[in-house]
C-alpha cells in the first residue's frame, strides 16, 4: 500500500455532515452555501465558511479531475445484480471505495460474451480510472487479449493468473470444510448439487473438487447418482446462465430429483454449490414433510442474508465479502496510481458458518 | 414514443452471436476478426466479413459517441444495491434499457445527501446521457435547485411533481388492497408495521395512509397501539436509515413487540411495510411458535423472490418492476433526444399476490 493511500484511509475527508456539525446548521445550509444560493443570511454563510475553512472540508467537483486527469469513477462489472451475492459484493466495493474517494458505477453483463468484451476492452466510451470486473463468459486469455491501458482487476478463482491481478475466494477449500461438517456429524451419503456440465467460469466445478476432496480424506466412495447437475438447459455453446442454474427455482426443481432418489437410495446430507439452490431445497422438502436436518442436512455457501432467516437457518460457508472488496480497490487504485509492480493474486478469507440445516434447531 | 425508438425497438441490432451463426464460427473468432488478431486463416476472416455485411451488424465503439456526441450510457442511481427491491429494479432498469441501445451504470447513494446532491448536480465529471435517480434524502426542490441540463428521471412516489418526469407505484392504493384482503378473510384487528416517525422520502407513511383507508372503508376503529414503528436509531435530523429501519433484522426485533402485545391484546393479522420486515416477523413468529396464518396472517410488499419460498410464502404486492423500468427509461430516452413536451408521471400498474402467510398452507 502506497503512503498516499495509508493517509487517505486514516484520515477520511471531512464530510457535509462534519462541517454542518460544526457550523451548528443542516447539512441543506452547507450545500446551499456550497452552491452559492440566494437568500441566505450573512451570519449563516460566514458560519459555513469557517467550519469548511476548519476542517479543509472539499466538496467533489470536477475541478479535481482536471487537476489529476483522473475522474475517480472505478466500474465494478458484475454477471447478475439481481442476484444476492453479487448485490452484497457491489455493495461492499461501494464501501471499500469510499476510503479512496471513489465513486463506482456498478455494470451488469449478464454474462454475455459482447458485454464482458465491452468490460475488458476498457469500455471505450467511458471514463472510469479503472475497472474490477468478475468475468463469466471470457477467458482470461480473451480478457488479456482484449483489454486496453485502463486498469483492471479480475474476480473469480478461473481467472487466477499470473499476467493480471485477481481477487477470489478458495471455494476448493471451503467446500471441503462444508463437506467434512457433514461428515463430521456422521453423515456418509452427502449428495453434491450443483454440478454443471458445460465448461464455464463459474464455481460449481471447483467446489464439486472440494467435496471429493472431503469424501476422499474420510475414504467414503463417490457415487456418481449422488452427484446431481444444475443445468436446465440444452447443452449449447453459449454460456450457461447461473441465473437458471444457480437459482431457487433450479435447488426446487432438482429437489425433486434427490426425493425420488431417495425412494431406492439413502441420503444423508446434500452439499449445495449456493444458497440459492439450498433456499430451492428447503422449500421443496418443507412440502413433502422432509425434516431438514432431521432426515438430510443441508449446506449452502454465499452466506447472503436470507439464509440467516429460512426455516431451517442454512449452514453456509461465508466468504469475507469485505476482504474481497478491500483488496480489489486497493489493487485497483495501486495501478491507477501508476504502479508496474508484478500483478498481485489475493486470496480472502472464509469461515463455516453452522446453522439449524445441519445442526439441529427447530422441529 | 417516437418513430426512432419505435424502429429500434420492434428491429433489435443483430448481436455478435448472430454473426458467429450465420458465419458458421464460434463468438470469439468473431471478436477476433472484429479487434484484427493475427493468426487468422483468410477463409475464416472472409465468412465473418460477409456475415457482417449480410446483418449490417456493428460493433460498439467510440465511434457512434464521435459521432452523436452521446455516450450511451445512463447511470441508475438507488438508495441500496444490496436491497432486493433495489437489485431487482437495477435488474429490470438494464434490461428496459437495451432496447433502446443503452447500457446503464448503477450507482447506489445510501441515502447520503452529499451523494444524492452529486446525482442531481448530473455527476460532473460522469458523461451519462441521462441519469434515472430514486432518492432518499433529497427534497424534489433541492433535486430541482441542483440539477443541471443532463436528463432526469425521478423514481418514487414522494417525487411525483408537475415541474420533473417520474415514475411510481401506488403506494397508497395497493397497500389498501393488501389491508382489505386480510379483512375479507374476516381479520379485524390488523396491525400495521413499518411506521416511521421521521419524514423521508420512504414510502413507509404512504403505506400506512392506505392501511387507514382500508380500515376506514371497513368501519373499523384504528388503534395507536397496532401501529408499530420501524425506528431503531434517536430520531435525528439525519435522514433515516431504510437500511436498519426496513431490514429483516427490524421485523425481526419488532415482532417482540407485537408478541408483548399479544398477552393483552389481540392481533389478527400484520401488514408489514415491505417483505423484509415480514421475513424478519416470520422467522420470529415461527421461533415463538405462532402459526402463520392460523394464529396471525402477514402481509408484506415488494415481491421480493426470497418470499416465494419462505415457510410459509408471503402474501405480497407486487409492483411490475418492468413497467417502471420501461416508464423510466422511454421518459429519460425522450429526453436524451431532445424532447420539451411538458414533464410526464407515470405509475406502474401492480397486483397482490396471495400466497401462503394470509391464505393457509403448510401446517
Amino acid at each position: 500500500m502506497t503512503d498516499e493511500a495509508g493517509t487517505r484511509r486514516d484520515k477520511p475527508r471531512p464530510s457535509i455532515k462534519d462541517v454542518a456539525a460544526l457550523a451548528g446548521v443542516s447539512w441543506r445550509t452547507v450545500s446551499n452555501v456550497i452552491h452559492g444560493h440566494r437568500y441566505l443570511r450573512p451570519e449563516t454563510k460566514a458560519k459555513v465558511e469557517n467550519a469548511i475553512a476548519e476542517l479543509g472540508y472539499k466538496p467533489q467537483t470536477a475541478a479535481r479531475q482536471l487537476r489529476t486527469g483522473r475522474s475517480n469513477l472505478i466500474t465494478l462489472a458484475i454477471p447478475y445484480i439481481d442476484h444476492p451475492y453479487f448485490a452484497s459484493l457491489a455493495h461492499a466495493v461501494v464501501e471499500a471505495a469510499k476510503a479512496y474517494d471513489y465513486t463506482v458505477l456498478i455494470d451488469e453483463t449478464r454474462g454475455l460474451p459482447e458485454k464482458e468484451e465491452q468490460v475488458a476492452h476498457g469500455y471505450q466510451n467511458s471514463h472510469a480510472d479503472g475497472i474490477i470486473f468478475s468475468p463469466l463468459a471470457l477467458p482470461v486469455d480473451s480478457i488479456l487479449a482484449a483489454r486496453d491501458k485502463t486498469p483492471l482487476v479480475l474476480l473469480g478463482e478461473h481467472t487466477l493468473d499470473p499476467r493480471i491481478d485477481h481477487v477470489t475466494a478458495d471455494n476448493v477449500e471451503s467446500t471441503r470444510e462444508a463437506t467434512e461438517h457433514l461428515i463430521s456429524l456422521g453423515h456418509r451419503r452427502i449428495a453434491f448439487l450443483g454440478y454443471l456440465t458445460e465448461g464455464t467460469l463459474g464455481t460449481g466445478d471447483l467446489r464439486l473438487e472440494g467435496y471429493r476432496r472431503a469424501l476422499t480424506a474420510a475414504e467414503i466412495d463417490e457415487d456418481p447418482e449422488l452427484i446431481i447437475g444444475a443445468v436446465t438447459q440444452t447443452a449449447t455453446s453459449a454460456p450457461v446462465s447461473a441465473e437458471s442454474d444457480y437459482s431457487r427455482e433450479e435447488g426446487y426443481a432438482r429437489a425433486q430429483q434427490i426425493l425420488q432418489l431417495r425412494q431406492t437410495s439413502q441420503i444423508d446430507a446434500v452439499v449445495c454449490a449456493n444458497d440459492l439452490l439450498a433456499i430451492g431445497l428447503l422449500r421443496a422438502f418443507r412440502e413433502a414433510d422432509v425434516n431438514v436436518p432431521g432426515d438430510i442436512a443441508v449446506t449452502g455457501w454465499d452466506n447472503t442474508p436470507e439464509g440467516g432467516f429460512s426455516t431451517p437457518t442454512l449452514t453456509t460457508v461465508a466468504p469475507d465479502m469485505n476482504a474481497i472488496a478491500r483488496f480489489a480497490v486497493e489493487a485497483v487504485h495501486r495501478r491507477i496510481l501508476g504502479s508496474t509492480e508484478a500483478p498481485v493474486g489475493r486470496v480472502a478469507p472464509h469461515r463455516l458458518m453452522v446453522r439449524e440445516s445441519t445442526a439441529g434447531g427447530l422441529p
